[in-house]
């Protein structure tokens, strides 16, 4: 059967995440569902990585399958037609690949960028578009605590108890901190993360941007191995799926 | 009575524009709301440039008394307080200014972006901070038609026939348009604006950016001074009032 890789964006705050949910709209449900209505059979769609409630997506990659062939172009406004405008979900792009394409298995780097709003005042224009920290974020500190974390560890402090990852061993590219006005971004690359990785890592960073931790606490907390020493868990509506690769 | 200058950013989506209306919430009474549950009296707000239903402000301008004395601090965070989560508007910026200051009549320079989504599909992330269109725009084409309005000219034929200035003459100091990415910015300096003139002149630029007409056509459009020779009206959601100088 034909097989189509789909470049997505969404936004999370309507969605109960990527996967399917009885009783709560998901990012899945919603394409599979408009899909469903132009190839008029069932379209089941497989993710690079899935995603949390809140959390957002620049550049998810899915892949499915359909009874008959469709120009690439068919399938992605045919899917954004059934899907109308204010849906919280559009493909970007759309083309044909072979029939052993696996959106998962085959994605080679996964980029993550989360992003928090460093102010006072709460945010409006970014409202649910952003993790909102009053205080002063040191973005030379976040760094340097992120240092260590990059290379290949176990990383048990980051990851939430619920994991389904046999193992613990990830390694990370790189992270990036930077900031642009009241904005902070860090950007992180990694062949894979474990469930709630980024957003521990953040809930830790932060703790070093605002002086409660010093840079070196993160490694500390890395090789305890344990997820009581690492941060909380940062809010999901600051994290961003912006890429993956093949 | 002490006055206070409010730096402020709002969403234009939930409100019927900055000035108060019957029936419909404004910016306006949203925050004098707020600042009369703290204040205990009424509060009466002057800005910078009243702006339309939908349209965003990342810097507007505003001032108001009060009859007691309170810190900037106090006034920016008891608002913000009052106001809440989610209200569509926040308190930036708040100082303490004489008596003869004027949001509207000391403006020196305002400042206005807009923000174009130029790609096939529905805009999710930006829904209702973008105008979407679709066909490719030349950039480079904008801004040579663009050049023909900066200067001091007649703007009948981009300001709306209910525009209550008495005169169609104004300056435009600078319009520089820019890509990045899937995204336009076209930022405008002027003293003021006419009403309608930044959404009248983006219509126009659209226009010129698609290929439906030349660079030189805004000039015929301009010289003839009626509004049905300009482009359509481009929508509110794409606009920001991003500073005003004093």
């Amino acid at each position: 059967m034909p097989r189509y890789k789909l470049t997505l964006e969404y936004d999370g705050t309507p969605f109960c995440g990527w996967q399917f949910q009885e009783n709560a709209p998901s990012v899945q449900q919603t394409l599979e569902e408009a899909m469903e209505k132009f190839a008029g059979h069932p379209v089941r769609l497989f993710v690079a990585g899935r995603t949390d409630t809140g959390v957002h997506a620049c550049g998810q990659v899915a892949h499915g399958d359909f009874e008959k062939e469709f120009s690439p172009q068919t399938v992605k406004n045919a899917t954004n037609f059934h899907l109308g405008y204010g849906a919280g979900v559009t493909v970007l792009t759309c083309e044909r690949v072979s029939e052993d394409f696996h959106a998962r298995f085959d994605a080679k780097k996964r980029f993550y960028q989360y992003r928090i709003l460093n102010r006072e005042s709460p945010p409006v224009l970014d409202q649910y578009r952003v993790w909102h920290v009053r205080p002063p974020l040191d973005i030379e500190r976040m760094q340097a605590g992120a240092d260590y974390l990059v290379g290949r560890h176990d990383f048990t402090t980051f990851r939430t108890v619920r994991c389904q990852s046999q193992s613990p061993l990830k390694t990370i590219d790189s992270i990036h901190v930077t900031r642009q006005g009241e904005m902070i971004f860090v950007d992180l690359q990694a062949t894979s993360f474990l469930h709630h990785q980024v957003r521990n890592i953040m809930g830790t960073l932060q703790l070093v941007g605002s002086g409660a931790w010093d840079p070196i606490d993160v490694q500390e907390a890395l090789l305890a191995k344990d997820r009581s020493r690492g941060g909380p868990t940062a809010p999901p509506q600051g994290l961003y799926l912006m890429r993956v690769s093949y």
